[in-house]
């Protein structure tokens, strides 16, 4: 008997995956994508690590932790008062949990709606075949099928080290530590990357007291210089001990703890001893377990499969997308390379500036930047002009409590043209927004300080540091 | 001795004034403003309504009576349990004006940066004098100052109404209902615009039963009409008693309480007796006492000041921006005036696209609009092509628990170009402004839909609703 042949198949159902199905399906293509993913209820889900383990869950206890800290610290002077301030972590986590079994089962209802063929189990690619390529998948039973395309989204997981076994309850990766199941008294973060930060801040807002480990010299090297020294001022603030140059050594587990024995910067050697341990050191992308060699497809020797700008690999209609290609492991940087390649196996002409694309950190304040920093301009060579404006200074931000941070607009000296805007404060994952789309306009600062911004709001903040930038903020 | 002489006299320090002041001084002008504003403690104050008795205070109190509400009502799925949640009324109050004092002190801060000049008192137009016209300013004594251009920014003031005599203890306007000391156990609101509606929700949340009584046959008649029929839903489910269609009779005061006198829409009578009454039944402009006969100037029979769309008067060198003249009553329509005011005078050629104001209402949810609304175009007889998505199919929503309302793009049907985008739910007020600058760039839906949001954030919703325009949104 032939095989189900398919137009497309997608090979993973996470944010990348899920969306590059739809999108072809939208254009007509007969589609299938494979997801073996199971929850902690044994039901196997779509959505992959973002929505199960990732963006969705980290954003509800996010939500949550910070609930709990504000009626704890920051309702005195609205002139609230309230006793007995509790928070149930079994209610707190079961909160979490209604939220991604809501989403993923909206992906669930948007297969079918869609006609994509949910093919629930393990894919490797076998072999080329006529018409395509043959993909076995591998669940209760073993199916195989004939994909004309093939989108591999497979994702990334966890990178763990040697010598730090993941067992999520004493030491944890990303997925245990969106469900400890009490606050740990002390708990130890390996690593000062977006998860470790995100994660490290909700348990230190229901009451943990976190160490943060960090082998790199800089803080948030990524960020702007002046973003990452903002927001190291104010993670220490709120309690978080963030140690940058620090060499972890032997870590040792015992029955209900774990010794981090380390050297700081300066070389003195420390111990520290903690309830829990989350490991956040970078993700490495799921491409070992594939069969890409069995088509001739081969990864780099970080594991990434190499890619054009249109995520073609080297073989005819085999294309790659999200965390297995190159370029920054965000959900919405996946979501758009699965748009594109639908589109491009569509035989449209879509493109994706990379640079538009925008990155959020979602601590207290939020970070999000879109575009260059300030060192990378000056790593080019490139001559700017930088405006830079407070939300102190905002009367929105003041009537929210939440006044720290600011908006950093970096325009082309010559041009005015936007290069990068940054943004450390309140709501920065949806201020961005503005910048994004103004700099796919190739806007200057001038068009964002004369475009009128409702008052009092937040985004005012943006329109006055682009303002900034030829030095004429009205309210600085 | 002659007049101290200006090449600017702006009068009245509100938001247009003040920026208009401020944008003058930057162009290198010498610049005085008149402002006569006192604050409850008795001192000269700068910022006009919106700083003292307006968006500020008020975005304080909508912050407050917010926290306030979520302990009482949102918290529990979150796993938090409080117990003694209570408000101290003063404090909260005092909050509030400790915000006011910081935004008013910065803008005296600012006039002396940039060397302004305040005139402390009454200003009235005397004569037109060599070299300009003459101002006396009417404080602790009465000065007299020439300027070379006027600009007339005095604001507005809350209408009152025949039978409804505001002391602000039993009948108040906007600046009294800023200031009850207890919350009124039954509150009733004549009006159902923007402060009435900003208002009721805080003195509600606060535990106040609150009745709004509105004159016209619709609820909020200015905004997109499936927008006006989601806040209409969501306020009724919060408890908020609207009724619209209502003819007011007779309103008697007694000694702690006030009854009104009411006709319904079916003509039924009725007698609603009230603890507190807020009339909020719009705003008059603030020109009756400016001596603008004195230099041959008249308002029309509305009281606003006739100008041309550069906000120049019929006289030469007066200008008049703001609530005195045609246009939205928003601070942010006023400062873009006051900033094109400095700049004609100046010589540029600056341009207000009055149809890219937004407009936002600072309810729970938040509602915020650009450009027309679907009744507007269709009134117009254009084509269109709506697009529509929820916040209760967005993950961040769900995880901040605030997934009400929708954001619905309107784009012409045959070029794609964003003709009005209508927002109701959490932050509108600042992701409208993504869709400001789209406007300003003649963007078309897909170009919205093209640029990318992060993941996940409520911008997303934004992406999707223009996605849906052309029926192609992703998680629809």
């Amino acid at each position: 008997m032939a095989n189900k042949a398919f137009d497309v198949v997608v090979i993973g159902a996470g944010p990348g995956g899920y969306i590059a199905a739809i999108r072809a399906a939208q254009l007509g293509f007969s589609v299938a994508c494979v997801e073996k993913w199971t929850n902690p209820a044994g039901k196997m889900v779509l959505g992959g690590t973002c929505l199960n383990v990732g963006c969705i869950p980290s954003k509800a206890l996010l939500a949550s932790s910070e609930e709990f800290e504000k009626i704890g610290h920051h309702l005195a002077d609205h002139g609230i008062t309230t006793s007995d301030v509790k928070i149930d972590i079994a209610k707190m986590l079961s909160r979490k949990q209604g939220i991604v079994d809501k989403m993923t089962g909206g992906i669930e209802f948007l297969f079918k709606k869609n006609k994509i063929t949910w093919l629930k189990g393990h894919g490797t690619l076998v072999a080329k075949s006529d018409g395509g390529y043959q993909i076995d998948v591998k669940g209760d039973e073993t199916e195989s099928v004939t994909a004309k395309n093939v989108i591999i989204a497979t994702g990334s997981k966890a990178r763990h080290l040697p010598g730090m076994p993941v067992d999520n309850k004493l030491i944890s990766d990303n997925e245990g530590a969106l469900s400890f199941d009490t606050v740990p008294k002390k708990l130890g973060v390996i690593g000062a990357g977006v998860i470790g930060l995100e994660l490290g801040s909700v348990w230190r807002r229901l009451g943990a007291e976190v160490t943060v480990l960090e082998a790199m010299p800089e803080f948030l090297a990524a960020a702007d210089a002046g973003v990452a020294k903002e927001a190291a001022k104010q993670f220490k603030k709120q309690g978080l001990d963030i140690n940058v140059g620090v060499k972890v050594g032997e870590v040792k587990t015992g029955k209900d703890n774990v010794t981090v024995n380390y050297t700081d910067k300066d070389g003195k050697e420390h111990t520290l001893e903690v309830d829990r341990l989350i490991v956040s050191v970078g993700r490495v992308p799921n491409t070992d377990d594939l069969g890409l060699g069995n088509i001739g497809l081969a990864t780099d020797e970080r594991g990434f499969i190499p890619v054009d700008d249109h995520c073609r690999t080297k073989l005819p209609n085999v294309y790659a997308i999200g965390d297995v290609v190159r370029g920054p492991m965000l959900a919405h940087k996946a979501e758009d390379e699965g748009v594109l390649v639908a589109e491009v196996i569509a035989g449209q002409k879509p493109h994706i500036d990379y640079n538009c694309i925008p990155w959020v950190i979602y601590t207290s304040p939020e970070i999000a930047w879109v575009g260059k920093t300030e060192q990378q301009l000056k790593a080019e060579g490139r001559e700017f002009k930088p405006g830079q404006f407070s939300f102190a200074a905002n009367g929105r931000a003041l009537g929210m409590g939440s006044s720290d941070g600011f908006v950093k607009v970096l325009a082309d000296a010559k041009t005015d043209e936007i290069l990068g805007v940054h943004v450390i404060g309140l709501n920065a994952s949806d201020l961005i927004a503005e910048a994004v789309v103004a700099m796919e306009f190739k806007a200057a600062s001038e068009d964002i300080g004369r475009i009128c911004h409702p008052h009092p709001s937040l985004s005012e903040v943006m329109r006055e540091a682009a303002l900034d930038v030829e030095k004429r903020a009205l309210n600085k």
